[in-house]
């Protein structure tokens, strides 16, 4: 089973141990009042233009308040907007 | 009797067992604050772009605060915008 | 006498006893915090890509929250905006 | 003395016995939440578009809080947006 | 010395006591909710198309709450935008 | 020691003395509400249209709710956008 | 490891020391109400435009209020958009 987003969505897995841990020496404090998180997409949306931004796979920095979580197959999902991207993390 | 919806707009029919099932594998938790549904489309708006994006017997995850709920025949149905699409089902 | 909508209006005559029985199928719950209405369009206003997808005598689903009510020649009116029609009942 | 308004502007003499009277068969309800008014265009705008949707002597009716009030040469007038004509009366 | 305005700018001189008494049989009650006012023109701002519409010297009714008064060498001004002026008058 | 503003932006030194004397004959009231201020420009934007508009060395008046102010080399200054520019003083 | 940022942001490193000190002469006084800070830019967006008018290793005076703090690597970091730097400091 897969979700396919619309125009520019992408799905995002949160990683939330790996957001209380430390992804490649990036550690987002508590007291930050807008928190970004971290999480892989698995899924990029029709628009032409994402897709040449970002891919399946990559993991990213995202604001915290767009979207909303659901669980797919165990996993901990999100649809998030493009302006909600903040930075792919290499 | 059909509803043909203009512009940006699709028809769902709720699918209210399922959202309270299990479909595909997605659980939509309670604690969600903006909670997404699952939905089957049941028509789709005059838009031409969004006729490329989405098509009658898709299952959407759509943005729950999108549109408002009435009946037709005897199912639940909702109005809402492509901006309120998060995903198709596949 | 007849009214000339501009630009994207539509004049739909409320149909109110319709409302309440049940047009092609169609319930509206109260419950419905947006509740929409059934209407039948009088006049079409002047914009061309609206001429395309509406004509004087469709039954509409219009937003509840569009408009306001005044009396013509004894039938109750509506002067709503395209974003408002929800869809064609065909 | 006459009044040229800028761009989508029109100038409106606001009929208020005709509003208290009936305007071709037209009713307005005091009960009416966003009471649309009805009055007689007496300048248009510089707006090439609007030009060709109304005219001086079109009476329109159109949405109560667009503009404000004034008297010039002992009439009651109003400066209103092409946004708040609703529709030529005919 | 002179204000120069830039874009949709205008310069207007605050005609106080003609608000006070009747240009051209325009009275401005008192009651009214958003007050226009009468200004003279005195200096007209860069863009292109607002220099068609109105010239120094026009005498023009303008929204109240556009812009804010200072003195220029006696006189009291306001810069206001296009959109604040309502109609040239004539 | 410069700043390179990006964009629509100016960067203007303050001119608290010349505010409160009174350069060219210019008084800004206390009274006024949304108060404009007076400054000279020593930085103009990447944006090639307002090169067109303003160089520096121009004393402008400005809106007061624009920007904020630091001290540069012992200035006082501000970095304003172009729609906070109200008129350049000649 | 690296912060790719998207469309028309930059990652910038929180000089909080030079905030404290001084750079090149500018001091941004407490009181100030929208109080600006400096960052040196180390990261920039995929964005055509923004390549133009910004580098990696420029020092920027940015709004305080654009994006949110998190550590990398042990710097102190920020994603802001390009409509929050207010100028580079050269």
């Amino acid at each position: 089973m897969k979700l396919k987003p619309l125009d520019d969505r992408v799905v995002v897995e949160i990683k939330e141990e790996e957001n209380e841990k430390n992804i490649g020496g990036i550690i987002i404090p508590d007291t930050a009042k807008e928190k970004p998180q971290i999480g892989k997409i698995i899924a990029v949306g029709t628009e032409e233009e994402l897709k040449k931004l970002v891919k399946v796979g990559d993991n990213v920095l995202y604001s915290k308040y767009g979207g909303d979580e659901f669980d797919i197959e165990g996993k901990k999902v999100k649809v998030i907007s493009r302006s909600d991207i903040l930075a792919v993390i290499e």
